[in-house]
């Protein structure tokens, strides 16, 4: 009995490893969680309990693969505000925006198809993208986001279907595309015929600067799929997310939605449709903006204070991470592993599960928004302790 | 910009013309819809507000990708009384069992390897199993469940990963299989080294006779698969199923899970597992079962009273559908779309949907559970009428 070839790709996704180091007494910088206090748990008891008391008769019922139309709408709405020239027939609802990763996989890869991925990039795209055992090539980020000339020369010698980009807050570094890049990439995949896919969870998370527009919003062709979620601006436990897409790929992505689990829940839509008219959205997003700064901005000043010299990190103006790297040579993962986790409960999620094939092992993604700033504070200290040790004595060089 | 291979089978997958022929002034007998009166609104509002008001702060935060442990405890409870050797950590919850259609196909198959359906089958199934190019081989349905000499036929000369059955109250013939086909499907699977994926959503709904094994249940080798779903013993808008697999299996599935959405909803799952706790779905089922048995009995009746003779239609002793049988030539699907939807606002899915490539046109699904008492009278007798004029007038004669 031989399984799938793509099962020896997708069998180590590193999606268990974060989940191990999340344990009861670990203090975790790995999840991408948000803070658990912020969820609107009032509210959205009132908007469930409105809508099973409302006499809707169809509310449990099966309803349709694209989603709620009153829900699609308010999406709609909200993304014109970004310059997005967009209305609830162009969304489908997906299971979080992890859903749209995978479905845009399974619209455009055939085995062996060229894929594009920012170098690090966000580990679920990753164990998505491997179920469709595309050749990746791997643009490394910079400040500014992808490196705009690396993507040019793939693009003019490989075949590539898609570009799958964070233009804000990029998972892992934090890193935002500049507006120039942004006009760049769109240029580039007009010029070459490639898709791009904009997943940009974190956009309403910004806690400093203006926003730039949405890649989506200067996409003249239809060539760019859009995701966004409420698991990061409402609750994670709800699954739901969206996704933005011209009418010729959606009709393709609503049958393969179908396929792959018929539709969304229309429970769960009603509800967030329900909280979205009786509370002020935008107001809870400043609420989160507000306390998520403040962790940031903790978090910043504790790697100052604790870290070593040799530790770098940078300073995101939104979103759930800061990246830290440390000197070429120093294994991230040997060291949360052999020491920091045994020693101090502290996990994060280590470089080398962040890259498509490349495996830079001496960077790491830290969350700041799921721990306390207690946590933060205690957790910097040791971290910093422990590194210093580790530098010390050499403890955690890579092999050669 | 080329779409994958796969999109020229996956962009009509027959789920499409099931939601259009379902439109506010048809009575359909296409969907395969609860009765919206059944579901328990006032017990599941209860129970998702105790949760909401719980103060458990991790209600609405990111989990687990198997599942709430709790709730797969009380289905593997369930279970066990159907002789099936399992327990909570041998179950993963899945977005109704679609998706563990979606996840066992995405495990199993490579595109051209062999795949076994029943002939007919179920629509949604063959929606999923076509993102994964398989080479079909199909086994006509018997009274007893599928053809066991063509089964093995088939093992005996093709290369085949897995099969697909839905032993009991099948979707769409409503055949319940033998136990002596159980235990020969079973002996073939050991025999030929292949995979058996039991999708089992209405087992419980039962209304006359005694239930029979699951075929899991005789599994010695840990080579089925089963699928299960709250979608209808409870509601399909809680977007909730569940998998039993063994650990090999499971251990893979769950990786290729958190590639496809990372996990299913942490507060739907709660919900169900406090309504569980609070109601005796056992006493829930009763009630259901008492509804459809009423239904179908009212459709038979209906059936023999207003059909032409030249109609042939089984009676079955569970689930959601009778099955219609024209004579040869008939075209089922020309008669609907050119006679019965629009000049008698009247539903089903006819046969050549459900086949993954044969396609005969004489059978059509109908369903009984969701149309009313009433609705089931006039449809029948409407479709009655319909059938008498178009065969007496030869209208639509299959295309030779």
């Amino acid at each position: 009995m031989k399984f799938a070839t793509r099962t020896q790709k997708t069998g180590h996704s590193g999606l268990e490893d974060l989940f191990a180091a999340s344990g009861p007494n670990v203090i975790s910088f790995a999840g991408g969680y948000p803070d658990r206090d912020l969820f609107p748990t009032k509210q959205l008891n009132q908007a469930f309990s409105q809508n099973f008391t409302s006499g809707d008769r169809e509310l449990l019922q099966y309803a349709s693969t694209e989603g709620y139309e009153p829900l699609r709408a308010k999406i709609a709405a909200r993304l014109q505000t970004t310059g997005m020239q967009v209305d609830a027939d162009d969304i489908m609802m997906t299971q979080g925006a992890q859903q749209g990763i995978d479905l845009v996989a399974r619209l455009m890869l055939d085995p062996g198809d060229g894929l594009v991925v920012e170098a690090p990039t966000y580990l679920g795209a990753l164990a998505a993208f491997n179920a469709y055992q595309p050749t990746y090539y791997e643009v490394p980020m910079q400040a500014d986001g992808m490196d705009i000339n690396a993507l040019q020369r793939i693009l003019m010698s490989r075949k590539v279907k898609f570009i799958y980009t964070v233009p804000d807050f990029q998972n892992p570094t934090g890193v935002v595309m500049s507006l120039a890049k942004r006009q760049a990439i769109i240029r580039l995949a007009n010029q070459y015929d490639v898709m791009i896919l904009e997943d940009n969870p974190y956009r309403d998370l910004r806690y400093t600067g203006k926003a730039l527009p949405t890649i989506k919003s200067l996409d003249t062709e239809g060539r760019v799929i859009y995701l966004g979620s409420f698991s990061k601006i409402l609750s994670p436990s709800l699954r739901m997310g969206w996704l933005v897409a011209a009418p010729n790929l959606l009709k393709e992505l609503l049958a393969l939605k179908g396929g792959s689990d018929l539709e969304s829940s229309n429970l769960v839509m009603h509800g967030i449709n329900t909280y979205m008219e009786n509370n002020d959205l935008d107001a809870h997003i400043r609420e989160i903006q507000d306390c998520y700064r403040e962790k940031k901005n903790a978090m910043v000043a504790a790697m100052k204070r604790y870290l070593p010299e040799e530790a770098h990190f940078t300073n995101p103006d939104g979103g759930f991470f800061i990246w830290l790297t440390m000197p070429a040579g120093f294994d991230m993962g040997a060291f949360m592993k052999e020491h920091l986790l045994p020693e101090a409960n502290i996990s994060y999620v280590p470089s080398t599960n962040l890259y498509a094939t490349a495996a830079l092992s001496n960077g790491a993604r830290l969350n700041f928004t799921g721990p306390s700033l207690a946590q933060i504070d205690t957790g910097m200290k040791a971290l910093g302790a422990a590194l210093k040790v580790a530098l010390q004595h050499n403890l955690v060089a890579e092999q050669a």
